[in-house]
């Protein structure tokens, strides 16, 4: 583990660095709160806090292993958050998770495989005084506005490629290299609209409920964190839906194509299946073939083979098969 | 900014025109209060209506960004109110947003991107000054109202549109261009219900919930509005509808009809396959080949062809291969 | 406009005509009532009425419009009810739809596009005094359940047509007009789903909500007109679930078809190509080549010729293609 | 009609057989009630039951008509339950409907084209007088339970043939008339779900909500007929899923049938279109083709057109399209 | 039957082995009480514990058939709780069913086909008496998180496979057998996540709702156990999203392959078609073709012959149809 960061804050000004050994005992005072930062810890690291901060063993243990669906947990009059981070890696979108225990003068944030850390939020938040004065609650909404704020380059940067793929299908058809990574595009939406929904319901819960630590003052903030989700998570159906519409059409266009293809191969077959009809009747060996002898028999047969092979062909342009 | 209207109103009549940059003090009942209506504000010109209304940061924040969904707010005795206008551009439906602050003796209506002005509201609400005595919770029905009304011609312009295309289906094949014309619609239809759906919730807190600045005797005027949004609902449902049809339709047509050239060319394949065998037969050099020295040979040959053919023919026809 | 009717009723029994200018004042007695019929009014005719019966503006609007969805409103306490009537023409169902306006001491209905009038409706009532003495919500049941009622011949119609085509489609293909009806029938049935949705919520609100004029001991009545729809819904449901099986089921069989047709064409191109290929190479005119002057070649080639073919025959036949 | 039993009880005892035409009068207390059993009764012995027990008209109606979905209506102190049966017939789901008119000391079945009769069901009850003594209650639960007894074994006979038919796919093409049948099967399903689903809430409303003449010690019981509807549902669910795998799976295949025959059929129409070219070129009738006269030649070309045609051979099988 | 182990436990510590046979009577304390566990108990001996721990007859029902979805019964001051386990078995996902007395002093486990016994757990449960002496709540817990916990190994099984499978289909063509195993898949993911979904039922109705026997302290418990039916149905439905992208992404693979194969088997055909064309001319046996006599007429055709392929030749690959 490394420890980010642990101070004690009193009317919106750190006090002084905590160690995450230390007891602390704050004032009744809301605007008095110690917060700490940690990233990866190890079980007995997470065992110490445990003990000083008297966080329940069930919410310890999630934030250890690290593989909760975003959820909000109430432990008497503590809370237990539970957030998935999410950032590009390798043309992928990988998920981190941050798990957060709110205590009455506590929050510590435990972060795993987030590419983002919070000391930005931190000095943010500290160049605000008044708003940190406040408590708790409004260092958990700037976290939680920190995380799905990081959502939306994301979905930005697929929504360029998949309006370039778009665009693209309109004048070519796929590859299999761009219908693999069509799919592989949808596959990542899908997986990302399964942390959406949750995340949407915490924020939800922060709006709607009466939650230990949160004032009622702070719902405005939280309903905007909800908002932004829901823009991340109408976007990300949308792009399902262009994927859907590209493969849909590129499907039916690759249809479209096969059909005409298939009514050429037809026309062309029919038409030169005239000259070699007519040609391998006349190149029998019977002994008597009268028109065989005639001057211009041979000139004839040229004549007939051409007007009908020319008939056929304006018929099949007609129809619009060649 | 424009500024494009600002009045202290009094018993549904304009007292005198007000600067945004001055405070304004409203008698107590409901039918004094100040209209004012703005487009594309600059951050600075919102923070002077901010202090002078005392809005709340995160509304004048969303109201700047314009990037929302349709929701109602509430702000402590204030109420926010997010809307989506809809007109059509280039061929597509472009989207618009109004915000409107509301308070017990203000209504602030911010427009970004919305092709049509609230002058002409304004002076039809003006012409009714029992109507506009109210109070500020009328004038907010007249804007939804009016932002509303402007969707149905948009969804008839496109029914116009589909069914036209439709009626085409029935008679002919798609090109390249409808289907992606057809996709293109289908998209715009998809996007719009994500707009509709929010905005009907927004019509229908204003009927079910009590909430603040609203007159229960509203609720009517709201019940309205939502009506209205949910034909256009129904109405774009009902393309969408026609639309996956008119697609399904086509699909099936085409692929009936590569069926049906496959059995033509079978067909033909299978004709033509007579003369070549039997001609290629009696065309080779063997020495000693009996038939090819008889007197009648020649014609027996292609008498036998020409049967063997046209009971093929037949088959086929009646097997409606042909 | 026409008045169809116009009475009033004490006691289940007409007292005299009524004319739509004058004010009525009936007892409090639920049992005295006026009940009007009117069809397509005109705006002038329908403010006369709204003055005398002191209806809702807001009403009166979509009683003259007619561009409603089935609902029912709450005007303080008068009720507005909008119900969809349906009937067929040309093939297809057609909508019309009726306002109905219930006061204390009133039930004014306004028809638009219906075929068929309230006068037996009206007849029925008067020939049993002992309901319609209990006044309006009797009346207005009686209505609904004569709208619901002509549902049921339009769906039983469409029921016979569509089994009909599934019976054919299980012995033969589909052609386009077939194709052209099942797609109509199916968005007749998607649109009648829109109407009977809403109609269903109707019903349902009598049942379940305390409602102006509505007396609690009527629930049973419009309970029964609830079932009524519930029941053609389920057999609109069904009957698109038939009309996509037959769809489907359609378009395997003709997948199945190609498939059949494609192998029996490489089957016929396989053994025919044995005699070309075979004649075609003792066709060329090399002048050694030893077996052209063999007595028997040419018998033994024909030999070697009809072997090769009747084993692939068989097979070909083995495996089905043939 | 036939009236199938008529008994007053007392105390889970047989009292005496009753008419129809009688009114009898129970004590108040639970012990003592007549269970009636009609099957088909004509309108005008409804009408007499009508009367004897104060039987609500809109009931009576439905339970002559017999058109009803499953359902629960309350008429002041009386229930009327409404269950479908279901047997086999012609290899296919029929369906039933059994009516229960309840009051507080009566309960009185109609059943209509159900197959099997309450006779059994009556002995088994009398059998534990202990249970039959509860009440009407009891009876009533008695009759659900086994009216969705029932179900399980068209279930499972429908099981049976799905899987046999799921297995044969995994090594057989499907023909017409299995598709046939999997089209019948599912159609059967998708109806019988459409019966499920409001048994289902019938059962529950026994469970959850207080209902008049029903004891709420019987909520075990009713919770117990819902498991058993549950479990009916969530196994034709199942089979639902199997038949459209089965259908999807089938229709892949045959795809994929298509693809690999097209690939065989394109390579042999290459590999032997190289003796027919070769051939048909040595076959020109041109004076001066000096390979013509070489003592070799036509050994050389037989060599040339093996050759390649071997070459080809190799080739497509190293694709694997032979 | 065997009982796998029965004891009375004091304080978390066991007090003595008991018989099921025996009636026990613990103290009012929760601290008290005994834990019974069988397998695949008879009839009989489910009546003798019914006895002795006034057990439900409907539960002990359920009990001895084993054939329930999971579910939690309430009867009186009793529970009865239904669970599924699972384990794999021949390549696939086999279902047992553990149903759960719990009472106030008694906690009876009664296991159908599972294949991990509840002996481990019971030993960890004695490794911490502080635990056990809450109650039996906490050993329902202990039970249900065991039998939860067995599910994550079998969804990872099969991730594993899948993705594979995935992963595999991107290089190459599905066969048959993979075909048949993805079908197979699908449908056991489709069968577990039925019961998934009432498992979640059951742990949420311990967060949600209050219930005899069950400690509010125990919510926490229990949502964990939820939380970890919900990671488990995130990854199934994750799986069967992907086995459906699969699925289509090998299908639309395989339209494209034959596309491109009828695009070169039209190529080719149109290309051979030309020597086969010219040379049948050439082949016919007039006597008077003056070509034929051309000194270089031969040359001639064969140079137009190549000319003509090689033109068509580049065309198809300039149009990549080759
Ligand atoms: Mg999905
Ligand atoms: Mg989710
Ligand atoms: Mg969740
Ligand atoms: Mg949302
Ligand atoms: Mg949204
Ligand atoms: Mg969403
Ligand atoms: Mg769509
Ligand atoms: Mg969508
Ligand atoms: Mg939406
Ligand atoms: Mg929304
Ligand atoms: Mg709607
Ligand atoms: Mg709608
Ligand atoms: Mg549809
Ligand atoms: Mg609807
Ligand atoms: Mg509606
Ligand atoms: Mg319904
Ligand atoms: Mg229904
Ligand atoms: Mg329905
Ligand atoms: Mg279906
Ligand atoms: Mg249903
Ligand atoms: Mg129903
Ligand atoms: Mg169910
Ligand atoms: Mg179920
Ligand atoms: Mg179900
Ligand atoms: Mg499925
Ligand atoms: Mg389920
Ligand atoms: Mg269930
Ligand atoms: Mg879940
Ligand atoms: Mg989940
Ligand atoms: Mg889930
Ligand atoms: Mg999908």
């Amino acid at each position: 583990m490394t420890v980010i960061a642990a101070y004690l804050y009193r009317n919106g000004q750190r006090v002084r660095e905590v160690s995450i050994t230390e007891r602390i005992d704050c004032a009744e005072d809301k605007s008095e709160f110690v917060w700490i930062g940690v990233a990866s810890p190890t079980a007995e690291e997470m065992r110490t806090l445990q003990q000083n901060y008297n966080l329940h063993p069930l919410a310890v243990e999630d934030a250890i292993k690290a593989d909760q669906l975003p959820k909000v947990d109430i432990y008497g009059e503590q809370l237990f958050v539970v957030a998935r981070t999410a950032h590009v890696e390798d043309q992928a979108i990988a998920y981190g998770e941050t798990a957060i225990f709110i205590g009455h003068s506590h929050i510590i944030s435990v972060r795993h495989g987030s590419a983002r850390g919070h000391i930005e939020l931190r000095h943010a938040l500290e160049a605000v005084p008044d708003r940190l004065a406040h408590g708790v609650d409004y260092v958990l909404h700037a976290i939680l506005d920190f995380i799905v704020d990081g959502y939306l380059p994301i979905v930005e940067g697929i929504e360029e490629e998949v309006l370039t793929m778009e665009q693209h299908t309109v004048d070519n058809f796929l590859g299999r290299d761009e219908i693999t990574r069509i799919f592989n595009l949808r596959r990542q939406l899908i997986r990302f609209q399964r942390i959406l929904a949750p995340m949407q319901e915490v924020a939800t819960k922060f709006v709607k409920i009466d939650l230990p630590c949160i004032d009622p003052e702070t719902r405005p903030y939280f309903s905007d964190v909800r908002d932004h989700v829901r823009r991340v998570q109408t976007m990300v159906d949308d792009l399902r839906e262009v994927l859907n519409s590209v493969f849909e059409f590129s499907n039916l266009l690759e249809q479209q194509r096969t059909g005409t293809i298939t009514r050429q191969l037809a026309a062309w077959a029919a038409i030169l299946a005239v000259p070699t009809a007519i040609a391998g009747i006349y190149g029998m060996n019977f002994e008597h073939m009268p028109e065989l002898k005639t001057r211009y028999g041979y000139f004839v047969v040229l004549g007939v083979i051409l007007l009908i092979c020319s008939i056929l062909y304006r018929r099949f342009r007609k129809l619009n098969w060649l």
